[in-house]
């Protein structure tokens, strides 16, 4: 299974979620993106369809936008 | 490890997240509850803190908000 890609932008939000993705799938099957410290991998992940982060690609190309703990309430304003 | 819980609800989007989500992380490690099926779930995914579906809770009980290819936009209407 080739790797995942985890984008995030270094807000609390985003580290939690990253802590809970590294666990979940395992360390050596994604590969970590902080698009605040590599803003020239953004067009990267809009080419991908990342529309917010953070948001996981799965190794068949899929985005999974996170929302770690936001409701839609939130996502609002 | 525990055992995480995939809430969703049966729509087109979450099924390809369930499958995706199988494929991470591994069908022995996550329970599937259909809460268009098990009504009876709803108000425990709501202690879960859950907010929409999909959601997956870690096995150290966080909410991971998923929303499948959806742009915020999307999430607006």
């Amino acid at each position: 299974m080739s790797k995942s890609i985890f984008y995030h932008a270094g807000c609390p939000v985003c580290i939690t979620a990253e802590e809970e993705i590294i666990t979940l799938i395992g360390e050596n099957n994604v590969e970590i993106v902080h698009l605040g410290e590599q803003s020239n991998r953004v067009s990267e992940a809009e080419n991908k369809q990342v529309k917010s982060v953070p948001a996981l690609i799965t190794p068949t190309g899929n985005v999974l936008h996170i929302n770690f703990g936001a409701s839609l309430e939130d996502l609002k304003n």
